[in-house]
C-alpha cells in the first residue's frame, strides 16, 4: 500500500469508529478514560523507554534545549497526563444535550441536540502530551481521532497512542477510536489535509509554519489555533500598582505561550510613573524592552522599537512598549497590530472599560485582569484542545463543547409543507 | 488596477465597514433595512430595466427555461424582496446578547457575548434575489458583505446592490457595508477564495460545481451549503395514509430544492399496500419512479434503479424507491448514500423513532413529518442564508445567529495567574 492508500484506510476505520462512538453511553466513555489513565501509569516504563529513543535522536540531531524539554517525558509528566485524563472523565458529557426545543405554529416540535463532530484530526509538533490530551478530549465528546505528531516525538507518540488506544478498546470503545498516523513522510499530512470524505475537522497545533501550511492547503474544514500578539493598555487613570502586577504576570509568568503579553501600551498621563516603577522589576526578571521614544526617555537602556516589533509574537522575555495619547490611539494600535487573541485594559474609568470591551475585536477582552487567563482550564472548561483564533465555529479556548456540533430533531404528527 | 488589486481594495473597504458596522446600534441597522425595502419599491423600473438586459442576453445565449425563470424579476418578485427585507428588520438583533456569564473561583467574571463575524462573502449563481436577501441578513447581524453573483445576472445584481447600498448609507450605515463584485472574469472569485486578510467567511450558494470549487480552493473559512440526497423511510407499522401525504409532499411540492426527498425506503411488510395506493398519484403528478426489483413487481412501468440512482440528488420529479427488510437496512442505506441533509422516518413505533433520531447523522432528522421543513423560515429563524451541510460552525438552516460568532469579555479586579 502506498501512503495515500494507508491514510485512506485509516480514515475509513476512523469513520466507522466515529459512527459507533457517537452513540456510546457516557459511562462507557468514562470507563475508557479511567482505563486509559491507569494504563499510562502501568506502562510508564515502556513509554519512558520509547521517549528515551526520541531524546537520544533529538540530542544527536542537535535540537535546542527548549525543544528537548518539550519532548522530554518523566514519571511526573506521565502522572500529570494520567491525572488530566481522569479529570476529563469527570467532566459532564456534552453529547445528547438538547440545548433548545420549540414548537412551530403547525405543531412540529424542533429540538437542537448536541452531537459529535465525527472524525477529528489533530496535527501537532513535538509535545507528546498532546497525544493523550487531545485523544481524551475528542473521545469524551464522542469523536474518533486521528493523531499526527512531529517526527521528533514519533516513538513517544506511538507508545502513548498504543497504550491509551488498547486501554480504550478494552473498556468497550470501538476499535480505531484513537489512531496514530505513524508515517514519517510529510506526504501523510498533505493527504490528511484533503481527506474530506473521512475527516470532519482538522485542528493544527504548533508553530506558525505548521498552521499556515494547514490553513493554506486543507480542503477539510480547519479550526485555526495560534498566534497571539496580545496587548495590555494602561489607561490614564489606572491603578498603577494593579497595572504593574498584571503587566509582570502577563509578560513573565510564562512568556512562551500565546496568551502572554507582547506589547504594553501606556497612556501619556501615567507612563512616566509606571515605567519608573516597572523598569527595575522587568530588568530583574530578564525582560528586554523595545520602546518608543517616550519610553526610552524614561528607560535609557531600552532598545528602540522598530515598526516590525509591534507585529511580533516574541514568545520570549521581550516586551514592546509604546506610549499613546489616548484610548483611541490604543484601540487603533490594537486594531492594526493585534491578532485578535487576548487584549486587556487597566482602568478605573467606567466608560473607557465599556468602550474597550465593545470595540476591541478579539477572542478574549479583559478589564483589569491578566491576558494569561485565556485558557480552557482558567475559563472553567475543564480541559482545552487549543485556543481558536478564527471566528468560525469556535473562538477562544476550546473545551469539550467546541468539539461538538448540533443536529435538529423534529417530532411531527404527519405535517406537510403547504 | 488589475483584478487582484481591485478585489483587495474592496476587501479593505469591507473590513473598514465591518469595524464600524459591528458596533452599529440596532435602530440604525433597522432604519437602513426599511430604507432598503422602500428603495427597492421606488426603483422598481430601474431594476426591471437592468433585468431585461440580462433576460435578453440569457435568451440569446439559449439559457434553459428554468434558468431564465430563476433570473427573471417582475413587480411581484421585487415586492417580495422588499417584504423580506422588512421582515429581517423586524427580527431580534442577535448582536450583543450575552449568552452566558459565570464567575471563576478567583473572582473574574467571564461573559460570552455574540458579535458579528466581520466580512462575509457570498458567491452565488443566477438568482438576483440572493443579492438582496443575503445583504439584508448579513447587515442585520452586523457584518459587511461582498456579493459575487453569476455573470448571467450581472446587470440585475448591480442594479439591486446599487439601490440597497445607497439606501443603507443614507440611513447611516457605513460606506461599503454592501459591495457587489462586478468583475465578470472568474479570476475575481479565485482571488476572493484566498483573501484571508479581509474576508472572514465565505458562503457559496449554488450548484454542486460552484460549491466544489469553493471548498477545494478556498483558504478563507467556508460554510458549505448544498447537496441534499434526502430519504423518507416508511417503517413496518407506519400510518400509511400519513406516509403517503408526506411522500407526495416531500417529493413534489418543490422538487428542485435540496430538502426534497430523492429516495423512498419502504419496509417489506407494508410496501405492497403503500406502493399500490401511491403509484397512481405519483404518476398523475408526473413523477418518474426508479425502483428495486420488489418495487417493479408492484409498479411494472417503473424503471429499474441503478446503484448510481441511489447516490443522486435528482432535483427533479424522479424518485428512487427501495424496499428494505428492516430499520437496520434503512439506516445502513441512509448512512451509505445520504448526504447528511434531511432524513425522515414514518412510524408508529416508539423505539424505532428514537433509534432513527439517535442514529441518523444529518442536519435535520424527522419523525412523521416532511423533509421539506428544513428551512430557516419553517424553523422560525425568520430568514435563511442557506442550509449548511457541514458540521463546523453551523449545521442546517442558517439564520441571523449563524452569521455571528462570540467573544469572551472578562471583568477583573486585578487578578493575575498563579
Amino acid at each position: 500500500m502506498d501512503i495515500k492508500e494507508k491514510i485512506i484506510e485509516k480514515g475509513k476505520f476512523a469513520k466507522i469508529a466515529a459512527r459507533n462512538l457517537g452513540n456510546c453511553r457516557t459511562d462507557i466513555k468514562n470507563k475508557a478514560l479511567i482505563n486509559m489513565a491507569e494504563a499510562l501509569l502501568k506502562n510508564t516504563d515502556i513509554i519512558l523507554e520509547a521517549n528515551e529513543k526520541d531524546m537520544e535522536a533529538g540530542r544527536a540531531k542537535g535540537l535546542s534545549k527548549a525543544m528537548l524539554d518539550r519532548l522530554m517525558l518523566n514519571q511526573k509528566r506521565i502522572l500529570d497526563m494520567a491525572e488530566g485524563v481522569r479529570q476529563i472523565a469527570s467532566l459532564e458529557d456534552p453529547i445528547g444535550e438538547v440545548t433548545k426545543m420549540w414548537k412551530r405554529p403547525n405543531g412540529i416540535q424542533i429540538g437542537e441536540i448536541r452531537v459529535p463532530l465525527g472524525v477529528i484530526a489533530i496535527i501537532y509538533e513535538a509535545r507528546p502530551n498532546v497525544t493523550v490530551d487531545a485523544a481524551a478530549l475528542c473521545i469524551k465528546a464522542g469523536n474518533a481521532v486521528m493523531l499526527r505528531g512531529g517526527s521528533e516525538a514519533l516513538n513517544s507518540n506511538k507508545a502513548l497512542a498504543d497504550v491509551i488506544s488498547k486501554a480504550a478498546i478494552e473498556a468497550g470503545l470501538p476499535e480505531n477510536s484513537i489512531q496514530y498516523i505513524d508515517i514519517v513522510d510529510r506526504e501523510a499530512v498533505n493527504i490528511m489535509l484533503k481527506l474530506n470524505d473521512y475527516i470532519d475537522v482538522l485542528i493544527p497545533r504548533g508553530g506558525a509554519g505548521l498552521i499556515k501550511n494547514v490553513v493554506q492547503n486543507a480542503t477539510v474544514p480547519v479550526i485555526e489555533t495560534g498566534v497571539g500578539n496580545c496587548h495590555v493598555y494602561v489607561d490614564a487613570d489606572a491603578d498603577l500598582k494593579m497595572a504593574e502586577e498584571i503587566i509582570i504576570n502577563a509578560k513573565t509568568q510564562r512568556p512562551a505561550v500565546c496568551n502572554a503579553m507582547e506589547t504594553l501600551l501606556i497612556h501619556k498621563d501615567c507612563y512616566k510613573e509606571l515605567l519608573k516603577s516597572l523598569a527595575p522589576r522587568l530588568k530583574e526578571l530578564g525582560v528586554e524592552i523595545r520602546g518608543c521614544e517616550r519610553t526610552i526617555a524614561v528607560i535609557p537602556e531600552a532598545l528602540k522599537a522598530l515598526e516590525e516589533d509591534f507585529y511580533k509574537e516574541f514568545l520570549d522575555l521581550i516586551l514592546a512598549v509604546k506610549v499613546v495619547d489616548s484610548l483611541d490611539e490604543a484601540l487603533e494600535h490594537i486594531y492594526k497590530y493585534g491578532t485578535k487573541h487576548s487584549e486587556a485594559i487597566i482602568t478605573n474609568n467606567y466608560f473607557n472599560s465599556q468602550r474597550f470591551l465593545k470595540e476591541v475585536d478579539a477572542a478574549a477582552v479583559y478589564v483589569n485582569a491578566s491576558t494569561r487567563f485565556t485558557d480552557g482550564f482558567e475559563f472553567g472548561f475543564g480541559g482545552e484542545i487549543g485556543i481558536s483564533t478564527q471566528k468560525l465555529h469556535a473562538r477562544g479556548p476550546m473545551g469539550l463543547k467546541q468539539l461538538t456540533t448540533n443536529k435538529y430533531i423534529i417530532y411531527g404528527e404527519g405535517q406537510i409543507r403547504k
